[in-house]
């Protein structure tokens, strides 16, 4: 009986408007945090508004749970929403800067809770598992050439080529173009043949994204495609029948006719 | 009546055609005022003329005014035309750099008075209502990682990150992908590990604009495809008219013959 | 009688392929000569051979001009070769270094010559003119911001700014997105609002070129469509006149049947 | 006999995994080596697991030679794979470090091995053959441009443009847009009309690669439009006859109610 009223509750429109206002106005009061000046004035009534807004949004998780219960944890949003609450919970017993920063990710519950921005998330990941083997081949791609540059250029351009990561940096470096040009032409100088790796890369990295484009383009547009060509078919269908109807009246009053004509014929005959 | 003949002048061709080619002339001298050489020998006849075709643009809007009355401001482009003619009037009273810099968004009042301008400018925002999501999403990536850089980096790197607004800047700067590495490399001396922050913001950024990108050509695609499609159905729904008319002409032949031999037979047998 | 054979002379695929083989070979020894080493051993010989081909091109030209009369200057390629030609004829007179390296523009000549490369480039160019006014929008774009950032920056940036001529170079630059966050960030030192010149900026020009390739994409992609669809309506219409056709049949087996009956009627009503 | 149970064994789903299985093993292996920390350690282990897997893969291709003999070689995935085992013995007799670091290439036989990746390199070589012409005018537009770039400036700026070689390589990086800007400048001191060569150059090459994207997108969008719109005609079919077989039974019924009639008339008047 609770449950039920408590289920309810959490899915009243009041009670998720209040929850979006609460992560807007969390977001901003974090955002004010990074201001010194800010701090230095209002530092304590902002933290003190981050500690009540946690505890709400605590409340709120766990009357979720208790609405919910196991099925709760079912849906991957509310894992989302779930880890990122228990997340804001660590700082307070911790207190290394680059967790505290995370707390911002708080924010990024709005794309749970704003239907809108859920619909975009979704649909921008909808495309990626059919991308999945062209991102294992940009992977190969990376490795391949990350190992041969590691082997070549490490010794003398440790900075760019030292190890397999800093390989790896340097060739998405490269595959963004920018500053391409400078490292290969420093590298040039010690191995003159090196254009032919780095063009070779540039050409093999940018064919395949652009197939990575290409093929989310391709997707989108098919999907587009089969409904209009879909809702054609059934206009035509539609069209047909509606034709063919009139035939099939025609048809059938032709019949009347005749029958008609044989009632008369035999009628006269039998006179 | 008056209202009448004032209207229907401020919509001849003649009178259109006289404004853009004073839009367009007065669009050179204002860039010939950026010519120091051309400012020290013809500088007062340079703002002369401007003062002039001002003054005639003043009198164009009060016409229109006059003309259609208070339905002018209905449409967004009159209000366009208007308040550019209208700031165009501030400077004369200070004397602020930018703002006479600014008296060269007259020019832009070709874009209302060019029909095909218009129409392209209109399409251009056509599609930006359907992406603001989009748009919403990737404001918020650039909110969270603003957040989270100032947090992280602004102590060392005051520069690039020291404030919301210049960590903003230079996420903007680094989604352009311009000069990313070299801001990454450094801060990557002090924080080994802020290589995760750029390259998971450059993925992000870059799939997010991506699908900026795909969502007009698809809308794009989408909008020429319903065209073309309903056309296609109407040409296959004429031909099948046409065919089934052919029918029913048949059918129609057909009964007629019926008829025809009915009468035949009847009088046959009357005889 | 003799004006017909020289035009079919040059029609010939021997003439024609004789004239490819010819450029590709022209080409590579002015390539040839841009190679210091190679110019000291063999310099006279290319040069002596570029003359020589040079020559062959002219009586080229005039075989084309006599064979064909003034009708050859009504073709868009037949000027284009024959200006290049022309204009290969002109270093001879002066001795401009520019002049000279503007020789290798008879490579170009292949566009021509080749028929795959001038459909392509047919097709390249078949795309621009429904670009005009992409391309009017971006060139107002360009000079309204061209004007304000001369208007501000050129006294402290002439380097940039300097002329209006200079600042559609750095609007060009800051468009390909190269190097714009370092001109930027300079001149905020100065104009602390500068960015907002800027940002508007990429986003406008960003925005009208993707408009530009979208436009490009479309217009390909519905000619194509069209095609597809018309084929489609095409093998549709067939198949409803194969199938209206049994229909008739069955209808005129019908008639047949019909006027069987009636005769065989008429015939034992007479007996 | 045997020859057939080779060639099973070869295709059996075991086999093939289980070379999949040593191609990833090895392509680790190979990386550690980069890693100079583990090479201390365990440098001869991996050297070792190296020749091992090679001699496992060295076996594999000859079960296959003899197991497919002279067919294996028809297949352009064998010659691939078989290449690359060869080269792979190469470096066994030299010592040079650059072919030492080619045996990377062995985790390119994943493509060839996992059907996935096979598919995805297929697909993206696929779209290759049509842009042949299109790669042929930008390879005419960067010599026309290497030629002119050597002769003008290889005096000034022997570093970007000495030699043909070194204008392509600039010319490649200008077309990449990256630090296109800053040599610009530069040769615009010198040469203060170079901007035109340099953006010339840089519309030229934009705008052709601009349509090797769109030719691949169009390409790919029409077979799948194609494919669509096929499908629709069979399925308009598939309605068609169903519609017309009910009017070919109404005219069937129609025939058949005629011709009890005309018995039915026969009949009476013979009575």
């Amino acid at each position: 009986m609770k449950r039920e009223k408590i289920k309810l509750l959490c899915e009243s429109s009041k009670f998720q408007n209040f929850i979006i206002g609460l992560i807007i106005f969390n977001s901003i009061t974090i955002g004010l945090e990074t201001s010194e000046r800010i701090m230095m004035s209002f530092g304590n009534t902002l933290l003190l508004i981050d500690k009540i807004i946690l505890s709400i949004f605590v409340v709120e998780i766990l009357l979720k749970l208790y609405g919910y219960g196991f099925s709760f944890f079912r849906s991957g949003w509310n894992l989302f929403d779930f880890s990122i609450v228990a997340v804001a919970l660590l700082p307070a017993s911790g207190s290394l800067a680059v967790l505290r920063s995370l707390r911002i990710f708080r924010s990024l519950r709005l794309i749970k809770n704003v239907p809108k921005l859920r619909f975009i998330v979704e649909s921008l990941f909808h495309s990626l598992p059919s991308l999945l083997w062209i991102f294992v081949l940009l992977a190969l791609v990376f490795y391949v050439f990350a190992v041969i540059g590691t082997k070549l250029f490490s010794a003398s351009f440790p900075h760019w080529f030292g190890t397999l990561g800093s390989s790896m940096f340097t060739l998405f470096q490269i595959m963004t173009l920018e500053g391409w040009a400078e490292i290969s032409r420093e590298v040039m100088i010690v191995y003159p043949l090196a254009n032919v790796y780095f063009i070779i890369f540039i050409l093999l990295a940018s064919y395949t994204t652009l197939n990575i484009f290409i093929a989310i383009v391709v997707n989108t547009m098919s999907e587009v495609q089969q409904k209009t060509s879909s809702v054609s078919v059934q206009k035509i269908e539609t069209i047909i029948q509606d034709e063919n109807e009139e035939l099939k009246n025609d048809i059938k009053l032709l019949k009347e006719q005749i029958i008609r004509m044989e009632k008369k014929l035999l009628r006269r005959n039998n006179q």
